[in-house]
């Protein structure tokens, strides 16, 4: 198979530079960056990918739920194939995460605008980059927000009444970045003929492969749980040991009991709590309320199924061991699920095509392509991340890893863009 | 021996009335309040206060500090015996804790000052009311910052400097709230001749002995811990279990650690963390770093330090169980101390004078008076609190047993004024 848009090492300099100048907002010291969604910094990217967008020619727009697309008509009157990540990132959450993606589907986009304006060759879809509103989760909850609303999995009013900690909601805070558009940009059912996404790994396993390049086939299962556990409030000095009803204590064995669970199960089980919230929270006083946010995740259904039993027992015999109550207040759940394969064969050819080392990988990490494929057929592709940091300040991939990854999408856009998914379902 | 200040139904209404508009500065759903140190709430009680006092002949004076002193010339350049207690409250607070000290304080005084205006008679000392600043520490900590300041235990730069969650120092609080006088008020050494306090009890003794007063004679031993768990920031979902260093994994196993610490040595320890706070604190994302609160406290200072040895066994062992360190960071104890028995003599007399049912009893909490025994011969007196809720909204004394406390005061400042307590070291 031919390959379409051959790589050159002016658009690789081109791609670090850009990198680079992104990777600066919102930058921590430690090599990070800190840019949760709809503050500041996320303002700042996006406004800085709308310029880059606009001078090359796309047209930007932004949905209600503060989606940021940059639309390249190709085919005029034709749907779009898209690609993109997010821009948004954990509190002092790594560079690459989300921002690389994002930064990949607008080079890759750019590369085939360059290459048809050149040939004067019409593809058969256009082409959009899009950059997904608050797919980490952290400041508004849940996780791959924008993307949800734009394949339906979550009513726009939901999200964009969705609070922070400090009261603020997503419709509030979009505006103050100016990142809420007034109507619909692209319907995902009758708009979008295909999604293509990249991401660094956030695991070892290409790494430990030595493979530049991971076909997303599957998703693992995740449980996700918010908690109260309800205690009373007391004196932490002069309250008998027999007389207190410590909420904290409680949400401490629940913790331990996460990682006993775990323990259990072995490698097919990741169990956490990244979030706990305790109240008062005054060093002399016994807590009467701790919110706690779990996560469960698995390769297998059934395991997690299991596990959420053994969990649920479990929580009971702390209710009696404390004297405390465990309310379940939100849970969201999803089963493991597939990629489409002709998805993962496309992608596989691209890469043998292009002579780059590659193989299938399970995404323990939920992602905006975990949404799309839900609605459209969907490709998503992963690079290396070294020892498999995330979420952390520390995370890095190469220079010639971000480059590769860059080239097979571009490869993979421009044959989705040719219709080479369009037999599936 | 003579009552000097006889009780009055008028004086016991005022009273009365007087906590129930004090009570509603600050108040909270739950009949609680939350008055949290040079807060607004805490600088509308102290305001009210100041105009009280000043409204009776009292000269309002604030120190560097923050604590408010009510001065009562009654015997022209003699020290003062002083009577007080907090109006600071814990966040959803009880509304007797310290406020039911300070009033109890001020109208003792008044009555002392009209039955002195009424007789021509001149006591040996003067008197003056005390609110200390920010007994509670829940806000600025450490706690009984303002007698430690005014007793010498603690520097007033260190003090002034100390800041809160958001950065702000106890200085600019302070001047906030026009909180912060310009100069010295009293000097503990030269100025004062005895010290009085009246709490509520924050335990059960008297109301299950059914005693109406509580003579304090010795304090419980305390330590406090502040410390961090350092781990690793990682994604919750991506990152395998076996190469997580969650630091709250780590900071829940000394959670649980310090419950089986009391379960081990029964009654006579008490043990708790009331403050938790967790970084990034992000549902998808496994915390780096938690920092604590530990309170231990017993009636045996061997006690104690033995279970200090055997927590720092387990907190080792957790360091390696949780693949996280742990690093203490502050720490603040104090031996279990008597109170002055010719104090706890005195008020035993006192009661027994008025006829009121009492008994010794021993504070687990720390009080003002805990720092100010160590410079001046100090009386400290409880009241009953129903079923020894403490540090909680539902906090409780009957009104007889307000009046009663109030009635006991004043005759106890009425004798120190006297000088009753004289000859005490």
């Amino acid at each position: 198979m031919t390959i379409r848009v051959p790589r050159d090492d002016v658009a690789d300099a081109a791609l670090l530079a850009d990198f680079t100048t992104l990777s600066a907002i919102g930058a921590t010291p430690a090599g990070g960056v800190e840019r949760q969604a709809a503050t500041d910094a996320d303002g700042q990217t996006r406004a800085w990918l709308g310029s880059w967008l606009t001078e090359r020619g796309f047209a930007v727009r932004q949905d209600q739920v503060g989606n940021l697309f940059g639309l390249l008509e190709l085919a005029p009157g034709r749907p779009y194939v898209l690609a993109g990540s997010h821009l948004d990132s954990q509190p002092r959450g790594g560079r690459f995460d989300g921002a690389y993606g994002v930064l990949a589907a607008a080079h890759a986009a750019d590369r085939l605008r360059r290459h048809h304006r050149r040939t004067g060759r019409t593809p058969r879809y256009n082409v959009a980059v899009v950059d997904w509103f608050n797919e980490e989760g952290s400041r508004f909850k849940p996780s791959m927000m924008g993307s949800a609303v734009f394949t339906g999995a979550m009513p726009l009013d939901t999200a964009l009444a969705t609070t922070d900690v400090a009261g603020v909601t997503v419709a509030t805070a979009l505006r103050a970045i100016d990142g809420q558009g007034t109507g619909h940009v692209l319907d995902a059912g009758r708009d979008v003929a295909a999604y293509a996404e990249i991401h660094i790994e956030q695991g070892r396993e290409l790494d430990k492969a030595g493979n530049t390049l991971g076909l997303v086939d599957s998703t693992w299962a995740a449980n996700k749980y918010e908690m109260s556990v309800i205690g009373s409030q007391a004196h932490t000095g002069a309250t008998a040991m027999a007389d207190r009803q410590d909420a904290l204590y409680g949400a401490a064995l629940v913790v331990v009991a996460l990682r006993e669970l775990a323990d259990r199960y072995g490698t097919d089980l990741h169990t956490s709590c990244g979030q706990l919230t305790v109240h008062p929270n005054s060093p002399v006083v016994v807590a009467r309320e701790v919110h706690l946010h779990l996560d469960l995740r698995s390769p297998s259904d059934d395991l997690l199924a299991e596990a959420d039993e053994v969990l649920r027992t479990r929580l009971a015999e702390i209710e009696v061991q404390a004297d405390v109550s465990i309310q379940r207040r939100f849970s969201h759940t999803w089963k493991g699920q597939h990629y489409h394969p002709e998805g993962v064969a496309l992608a596989a050819a691209v890469a043998d095509d292009l002579g780059i080392g590659h193989q299938r990988v399970r995404t323990r990490a939920g992602h905006d392509s975990t949404n799309l494929k839900d609605v459209v057929p969907t490709v998503m592709l992963f690079v290396p991340s070294v020892e498999g940091i995330s979420h952390a300040e520390a995370e890095y991939t190469t220079d010639e890893d971000l480059c590769t990854g860059v080239d097979v999408l571009t490869e993979v856009l421009a044959r989705l863009a040719d219709g080479a998914l369009d037999a599936t379902a």
